[in-house]
């Protein structure tokens, strides 16, 4: 079965839970603390060959970029993350350089965005190396945007340049870490940002009506705040940011850089809707409050659940659109 | 590297956080919220062919197991387990039904323990598959008990009987499912039983002062709350509380029934230590609690980190002490 079926099935052992705002369903679950306190906890699962390679990548490198996508989780709520708890399952092939690279890694990024280690779990592993994360995270004020919450007429942003992390990884597998002009591709695959600040100022200020980061692509990440809660969207491609390199990379493989940048997953960029009435509050808070991430208005959300995308007022068909799906077993 | 040396290179980047009452170091990690809420957070990764086999167990047990040993932590602590996460990585081999079973396995000791599902992560696997379970739960008033609480004087408990799940594993590898006389054993390993219910009468009535539960084995165990704080201790043999069933298995394997009770790991038992002061309020209480899994007094701490075991009046040795610990990584 595929990742999505799964967790539609588990969702049903699920139940309304005493002090659970949010159980599964979105980017992060949410528990309401006494006294005004809101917690958020988040898993992720990283398997190598999955989500690294040992080949491509430093320790160091696969280590911070797990946490990085931990960090987004709580980002994609407008939350602040505070601590972490890393599971590893290591294989007897793993030098000790690796893995205390891997950890080091982590905790680069953990310095960096004040998130706390406060526990974990090892484990041999007679197959792969695995490295599970759960991060806790904070909404001062119960500010917490959710995946459900935009309406028709919105406008739908995006953060930064999107088809980075894609091209990145066309690259890295084609030629490896070599070709100079691939390098920040490379570099945004391996690395990319967490959009902590961005994210707690549109709950703060409630800017945003909806938000998710993007990790499994736009177009799949694009139905959470959309097509799941019956509404469509309408997306002006030519209005897409493309992350710098994408188009040369597109043409080396002969794709569309607008294909790539729509299906790019691991970009952890927010992709987030946005009331009319607050849109010009948005741009002034951002402003205000010292964000240097670029955000851009890709399109709008739609009544009907459609899925419109137009460039130059033709429809644009995305080539060879997938998504990332994990396989979960073998039928 | 041995998982111990692993750890302690990982404590060394955990720092003195907010909030934060407990970090890396005890069964859980203990987090302050406002106004007198208190939250216990533990993962614990479960790998194939090393915690568990599919040959061995039926996917509804494995998955029962994966969850009561994380339960387990919790009522270490004297808390009561509330919410949990599951991040799950499968190969392509796995069957359907396979999964799904473990899934409902989980599930049924959660509603068991009345443990509420609210996120997780699902990947596909290269290798093994690999479930890490995060659980969350709560000490109402705050009431926890720690490792490092013990005091030289205090009596040492254990609940329960011991040995049943390294006999039941040792049948499992030798016969299989098939000998009837190992039948209990086999099912002592495959299904052990969280103390949550006394772990929290120890923390509320405050009678424990220092607990943890038998995950690695009594002797590994017992260093975490004696010798790990300058403490040792002293064990009576002969009241160490043997499973129904051990004698026999030893007998067969030509070992020590007493030798497989005080290393085997994965009993999920309470070891607690308890003021002189305090032992008769313990059984009072325990009584009045309804509590019905029996405790048993089988030593005592010692001012200096000493290891004393005796069984009438002789020094006994333990046989192929070893206690499990995962070896992570090639060195």
């Amino acid at each position: 079965m595929d990742e999505f079926e799964f967790i539609k099935i588990v969702s049903g052992y699920a139940k309304d839970l005493p002090n659970v705002i949010q159980g599964i369903g979105d980017d992060a679950a949410v528990i309401k603390g006494r006294g005004g306190r809101t917690f958020i906890i988040s898993t992720d699962i990283s398997a190598s060959n999955v989500h690294f390679r040992l080949e491509w990548a430093s320790p160091r490198e696969i280590g911070r970029k797990v946490l990085v996508s931990n960090i987004s989780d709580i980002a994609a709520m407008g939350a602040t993350p505070l601590y972490y708890l890393i599971s590893i399952a290591v294989p007897s092939s793993i030098q000790r350089g690796t893995i205390l690279g891997i950890v080091e890694g982590m905790q680069e990024e953990a310095d960096r965005y004040k998130v706390g280690l406060i526990g974990g779990d090892t484990s041999s592993s007679k197959g792969g190396l695995f490295i599970s994360i759960t991060i806790i995270g904070e909404a001062a004020g119960g500010e917490i945007v959710y995946r459900g919450g935009a309406n028709c007429g919105d406008a739908i942003y995006v953060s930064g340049a999107l088809g980075g992390s894609a091209a990145g990884l066309r690259c890295l597998k084609k030629w490896g870490r070599q070709k100079g002009w691939t390098r920040p591709l490379i570099e945004r695959h391996l690395l990319p940002t967490p959009r902590v600040a961005l994210g707690r100022l549109l709950a703060g200020k409630r800017l945003a009506s909806a938000m998710i980061d993007i990790s499994d692509g736009l177009l799949k990440d694009i139905e959470h705040i959309t097509i799941c809660h019956g509404l469509g969207y309408k997306i002006d491609g030519a209005s897409v940011p493309i992350f710098k390199g994408v188009e040369r990379c597109a043409a080396e493989f002969k794709e569309s850089p607008l294909s790539i940048a729509l299906t790019s997953g691991e970009e952890y960029e927010l992709l987030f809707t946005v009331r009319k009435d607050d849109e010009a509050r948005l741009l002034r808070e951002i402003r205000r409050g010292g964000i240097r991430t670029p955000i851009t208005k890709i399109g709008m959300v739609k009544d009907n659940p459609t899925r419109e995308i137009f460039v130059n007022g033709k429809i644009f068909k995305v080539s060879k659109y997938k998504g990332y799906s994990h396989r979960i077993g073998k039928n």
